[in-house]
């Protein structure tokens, strides 16, 4: 008898959802969230206003500049950055004690965090979203309320950047196309599925 | 925008669905086939005699000692092998058409012709199926009607040997557990659909 093959431990997986602006991750995630799966999922700690329809904790973890910095400063973010004047930052203690507990953790982060993660975890899953094309692309970010024109196209200019280190950065790449959110979430929920049948596991340890 | 991304071309994958005998090989790639879907399943040649109930081009390509002999020495079988005295063979014209025609194939092998293919194609996909435990296999190798007790005991000694080497030949490990035939065949649909989502995706080149 082989204990290693016919008893074999799952190893939960650190798993990333990243892409570009305006590609729909938290969408994505939201959705992976809804359908009550038992994945942990991160929730981000950032010293930006809450907004109206923002939950404490859910949502994000809001905290002020002062406690961010202090954050920062005694290393407890595995991960921490400063997009667009936002400072947001991924709670190491948070992603250690849902892995050690068995879980899957799942995090949404652009792809700026997901090279950091990548660069403390090689074994981390990283799931890299596009939409169909670049003109879905565009007219996703133009249908945003929060971005000027100007910003629009500095998103574009930085996506078509980002899109140059896809294919080393990142393990897998899934398109959430328009009304085909379900399709995308499957596509993920697969990846997991497949990930957890490998051989040889992607082992990550905090 | 980035061509490589957007417009990806699906790479055809050549899977190997492999692991002892009596872990329910045929009757996975059998619910496979049933399920309609746009893959080629290899029919292997075969010098053994055509048993009542089976097809000549559907279950195997029936041929002749004489036959099976010449395709070897012309160097038309991709792999083969003498598997307890019966001859075994995969055409290499059949699987190289297929997936120049962008189909993924999918073939049934042992162990040890799964280890040919890997020999050949280093990105070919490997899936290995196992029972739940030891006992669930030794029960379904008694309850074949072919094998003798003695048969069974040197089939067990075998897969004891194969499950050694079976983390570093293979590249995915799914449980075909009785009366769960179906979630082995869903799972293995997951990898397939995750494999093709790989930013790197397997390249094989007959």
């Amino acid at each position: 008898m082989q204990p290693n093959l016919y008893d074999r431990k799952k190893e939960p997986l650190l798993i990333v959802i990243s892409g570009p602006s305006g590609v729909g991750k938290d969408t994505v995630v939201k959705r992976m969230r809804e359908r009550g799966l038992p994945f942990h999922f991160v929730v981000t700690a950032t010293s930006r206003p809450q907004r109206p329809h923002e939950i404490d904790g859910v949502d994000y973890i809001f905290v002020s500049q002062g406690e961010f910095d202090r954050m920062i400063e005694q290393d407890e973010l595995l991960e921490h950055a400063d997009v667009y004047g936002q400072q947001k930052g991924i709670p190491r203690e948070q992603v250690r004690e849902a892995l050690e507990s068995g879980l899957d953790v799942v995090m949404r982060l652009d792809v700026q965090g997901a090279r950091t993660i990548r660069g403390l975890f090689e074994e981390a899953l990283l799931i890299f979203l596009v939409t169909q094309d670049e003109e879905e692309l565009i007219r996703r970010l133009k249908e945003r309320e929060t971005d000027t024109p100007e910003a629009v196209e500095l998103r574009v200019d930085m996506v078509r950047q980002e899109m140059q280190t896809m294919e080393e950065l990142f393990d897998y790449c899934v398109v959430n196309a328009d009304s085909q959110l379900d399709v995308a979430v499957d596509t993920i929920m697969d990846i997991i599925n497949a990930e957890h049948q490998r051989t040889k596991p992607r082992k990550v340890r905090l």
